[in-house]
């Protein structure tokens, strides 16, 4: 493939601003020669972050759009919407909109981000919302689940549009020919799951997708599904729980081995082996959420992202760029209309 | 305190059976002397399984009490209600409803245990519905958190009545005089939350308890409330979210100080630090759920517990009974009716 992808960053909305941006889009050309990276923002800032690392916006690996706004993390959606029209991140999807740009990346403002990206670049035909799409590591390798929080009350046809866009996606970055749905639930039988859980499950046995039942928040991390689905409420809660525990895990055992100098030492000779373990659950190695059911590729960062973090979104773009993602969405949801499934 | 305890555990419901119960109750008691235990089931099983350990039911510290039937894991809550009337779980349920025993403990079946109490003991003036509780470790100490999965659906009255009884019993068992609750949201303010939730923010804000308003996923295990209000859904979830993480986490640090000999014998060197690590977030030490809002104390432990977690669990019921927390949930709701607040 000799074609170049075009990515437009949002250089300017990240918790730690321009600066991680730059240095993840530095990392990422020294890697790839096939990407054409846009850094949207204050270009003086740019230049300027640029040459400090030793680079310049040869307009060929990388370019400088420049932006005059910045959509801050307080803004309010209808704030940003009306009154930040120049915004970095309003640049950046704008660029895609206009074919400038073939995906966007952006460690803004989640509702922003998401408001901004529908209204410029609208849903596809049969998507009513779009949706919140992470990879979460798995005993098992991953799996991709959706919603995380753009949506927070869901009818069964939601959850059933983002089960159809999960498969998609779940198809095209990791090549499986069928995954594997699953519904998010809570198992136990005799106590009744959640209506709009129960029908959004009917439709999908319904359906041409491989629909393997209901399952449970423990089995996200354990494995068995690759693709699981649930509104945005119960995704959020969901993915920020697990940011709990983990935090909570790593300070008692932080705790235990700087307990005296013995522990201390027990840490020391342990240490390659727990760093080892630290990168295979690295949550920087899954940063970068899809927007998914839009008519583009737009990428959340998450806010605090550092440049390994950022460059690993940029990363995910592109493979969603090879894969056509929003393209097979659209397909896959045509076929699924033309077989008379629920839209 | 002279005042013997007396508390029925239903010893045949939970997935290892009668053993575990009767060791967890022989532990027990070789600890504490202010405690009645009333192992409830088929009486020559557990006359047979307590001579194996070298006891037997002296009517002082330790008693029997037949039930000729079993509640499974697999029963439905409406076939258990109706056809299992002499099942150890109803009758350690009815030992409490005519004042023979304090509190009851099962290991059994979620559901028919919430409908069974339900039903046997009825709920408290002004709750509609009872809410199964529990506490969580964190890095400030822990939290109780309600509901995890009784009620699926919940009204903002519900989340309220929810808030009530969590206050209460974090007062009455952590001795703590206005404890911090919190409300389980997502946090993102962009994205309108659940408007049940907020609506339930509201009726808090307006109420005596000391409420520090909307908490996300992360600050359950991170700390900063006593407790955590949920419906039944989101909480289960995040029960299980957090079962799957730790378990996600133990497997992968397995791995790695499995590796090779070398990081194997690492593992050794760091296997006392990592053992007294496992002790803190050990669940067993958590074992042990409320079922709040009853005319009576019920405490559901984990189907699997073994010994351990299940004399957990048996110290939350003698907790409750001596702080005389449905009582206390009675006259704390009493009086805020007696305020004016939502009812």
């Amino acid at each position: 493939m000799n074609r170049i992808r075009t990515i437009a960053l949002d250089a300017m909305s990240g918790d730690h601003g321009a600066e991680v941006v730059i240095s993840a889009a530095v990392h990422t050309l020294r890697q790839r020669q096939d990407l054409h990276l846009i850094l949207v923002g204050d270009e003086a800032e740019l230049t300027e972050g640029l040459r400090r690392q030793g680079r310049d916006a040869d307009g060929a690996s990388l370019s400088i759009q420049h932006a005059s706004q910045v959509v801050t993390m307080d803004d309010k959606v209808a704030h940003a919407l009306r009154n930040k029209r120049d915004s970095s991140m309003r640049v950046a999807i704008n660029l895609v909109k206009e074919g400038r740009a073939d995906a966007a990346v952006s460690a803004g403002n989640t509702g922003a981000l998401m408001a901004t990206a529908r209204y410029v670049l609208k849903t596809l035909p049969g998507i009513d919302r779009p949706a919140i799409c992470t990879a979460l590591p798995s005993i098992e390798g991953h799996s991709h689940v959706l919603d995380l929080g753009g949506n927070v009350d869901c009818a069964p046809e939601h959850l059933f549009q983002f089960a159809v866009m999960g498969s998609v996606l779940s198809s095209a970055v990791d090549g499986i020919e069928r995954p594997r749905v699953g519904l998010l639930n809570i198992g136990q039988e005799e106590i009744k799951g959640n209506e709009r859980v129960k029908e959004a499950g009917r439709l999908l046995a319904e359906s041409s997708l491989n629909y393997i039942g209901f399952v449970e928040g423990n089995d996200i991390y354990i494995g068995g599904a690759d693709v699981v689905v649930c509104d945005g409420f119960v995704g959020n809660v969901m993915l920020k729980t697990t940011e709990g525990v983990a935090k909570m895990i790593g300070h008692y055992m932080r705790e235990e081995f700087t307990r005296n100098p013995l522990t201390r030492l027990a840490g020391l000779v342990a240490m390659p082996v727990l760093n080892a373990f630290r990168k295979k659950i690295d949550p920087r190695r899954y940063n970068g959420a899809s927007l998914l059911g839009l008519r583009g590729i737009v990428i959340k960062s998450h806010g605090g992202a550092d440049n390994l973090a950022f460059a690993n979104a940029i990363k995910i773009a592109a493979l969603e760029v090879d894969n056509a993602v929003p393209q097979r969405i659209h397909s896959r949801l045509e076929s699924m209309l033309a077989q008379g499934a629920p839209d």
